[in-house]
């Protein structure tokens, strides 16, 4: 059955949804076996369902994980997070999925841009909050 | 005029295109006059249609823009960029977009995640690339 862009708008959903609920098994059931998760920024990689439901449970501290806004088709989506640890400052995630045709997810790229100093020569042009 | 997620998504298209082209007339006409510009990374902010042209047409350095993927619905979007600076190397850009009934675009939000080195504790769960 080819999945659409609602369908897929509610696995993205569920992806964040048993993430921060811990809810591995239902975690693991949007996964298609052959998974690929990357971290472009680190240029890290996972291969294969467990090992990513392995990679994200025990990824370590008081991490949760909030759906900010999705977009998708009925190939792939994405979705920004609201990020915290702890009692600490909210991070913003950017995760990029791709679906397979039974509309199980075959790629996850996460970002994690992070904050950093405007370069010189712009200041004119925009103003800080 | 309600626009659809088709219109948006050729509009998020024009704004890479019209960038690249540094066709600044046909960027102008996409945005709404109240646009709001932000960087959330070094919390700059441009508020203004002529004041967005000018922040992006005056942007230091030969940048080249390229739309990787993008995805949309009535209200929003967002865009991946290939950003190549001369001839150097390619760096990312993830860009949000909100846009009002007439399908001017009211918001932009560019994110520009950079590499990084993985934390520790998790060299077991991931390879690297």
């Amino acid at each position: 059955m080819a999945m659409d862009a609602a369908a897929n708008l509610a696995t993205i959903a569920a992806y964040v949804h048993h993430a921060e609920r811990r809810d591995w098994d239902a975690f693991e059931e949007l996964l298609d076996e052959e998974v690929v998760y990357e971290l472009p920024q680190t240029r890290e990689r996972v291969r294969g369902r467990s090992e990513l439901r392995r990679f994200t449970a025990e990824y370590p501290g008081d991490w949760h994980l909030e759906l900010a806004e999705s977009y998708a088709d009925a190939q792939g989506g994405v979705a920004r997070l609201d990020s915290r640890m702890g009692v600490g400052q909210t991070d913003t995630a950017i995760v990029f999925f791709r679906f397979d045709a039974d509309g199980l997810i075959t790629h996850v790229t996460d970002w994690w841009p992070e904050p950093y100093e405007p370069p010189q020569g712009r200041g004119h042009l925009a103003d800080r909050y």
